[in-house]
């Protein structure tokens, strides 16, 4: 069962949504992200969190889970239901672009939810970010922006194949080499690495 | 001397923007940024960039300078800009909330020049945020929410003293331990750690 989930940040696009709201059986909101399934006329299946955003008591209809602990954020809490109600996949709009702590901390808890489906990944209005273990063979059509970056510690040994700045050997630490602004050229692009590796997609919606 | 550069992400509200013109004596648009001073009714002192985004046949008052070489990115030439100029210290507004990997390469660059001027930051809508080294003493009143977190690799021996969630001798590491959503509750507040710390002050422009 795949899951869909609206934290709290830059809300997506109608088309975004509705083209993910499409491909999932189960709509979580993010306490806050319950409003922007509402907003566009449409209803979350459930709205998960501390609520200290989401006013309920003003949407009778829709069902909450009310978690008032603040040892785990709106997203850990709603990825935990997804968890629980059989998810093996899940989407997370909402995710990054507000509060720039907020977007590292969810980023941290993608980490930390990597192994518990078996595809978990963050789409915005510019394109989705995920993380991968080597070896790692983009699945996206020759021409496609892409983007690498470290996440929990300098990616080593970074071997780039079928990219337009291919690199060989080398390591992806902040500060000192970056693979941001690369594309995809060749439907046969592989990249070898040691760590776990960031990767993010570019297919802006319009 | 005082920088003030706009890049090109999330635009500054009006009023963040004149507060931090106020404070500057030199005003870069980093390409597309230059278009940020000017909705505003504001002028840069140039615009700085591949120019990729800024069409300055549109706006012959503005000075520009095109460097079109694509191994730097705007904010990069930018910032050598400003040391050229003699810049010491340096804000920069634009630096986050859209692409997800810009904003990554742009904290990227952050790290790079941190030691090439006495003090170099972003300000959004909602705080700043800034990298530091140990032992850091925040500056801003009790109350005021702070998050910690790494960047170039797991800040160890983390000590945080003054703050509503202390820590002690700990590792904050991307998936593993956060420090986001502190406070501060004391004017003697004090963090030590190894390595190089992301700070973010939460304070939001209304």
């Amino acid at each position: 069962m795949h899951a869909l989930i609206i934290a709290g940040g830059i809300p997506p696009k109608k088309n975004l949504l509705e083209k993910e709201m499409a491909l999932a059986q189960l709509y979580i909101g993010a306490d806050s992200g319950g409003y922007v399934y509402l907003g566009y006329g449409h209803k979350p299946d459930i709205v998960v969190g501390d609520l200290d955003s989401f006013v309920y008591t003003r949407h009778k209809g829709i069902k909450v889970l009310e978690l008032p602990d603040q040892e785990t954020n709106d997203l850990e809490k709603s990825l935990e239901y997804a968890l629980e109600k059989g998810a093996k996949s899940v989407c997370i709009l909402g995710a990054i672009g507000k509060r720039f702590d907020h977007s590292l901390k969810n980023l941290s808890v993608l980490l930390r939810y990597l192994d518990r489906f078996e595809d978990i990944r963050f789409k915005d209005n510019y394109g989705e970010l995920f993380l991968v273990r080597s070896p790692y063979t983009p699945k996206q059509a020759v021409g496609t922006g892409i983007s690498f970056f470290p996440v929990l510690e300098p990616v080593k040994n970074f071997c780039s194949k079928g990219v337009k700045y291919p690199l060989n050997d080398s390591v992806l630490a902040m500060g000192v080499q970056d693979g941001t602004s690369n594309e995809i050229t060749s439907k046969n692009a592989i990249i070898h690495f040691d760590g776990i590796l960031g990767v993010y997609i570019i297919k802006s919606i319009q």
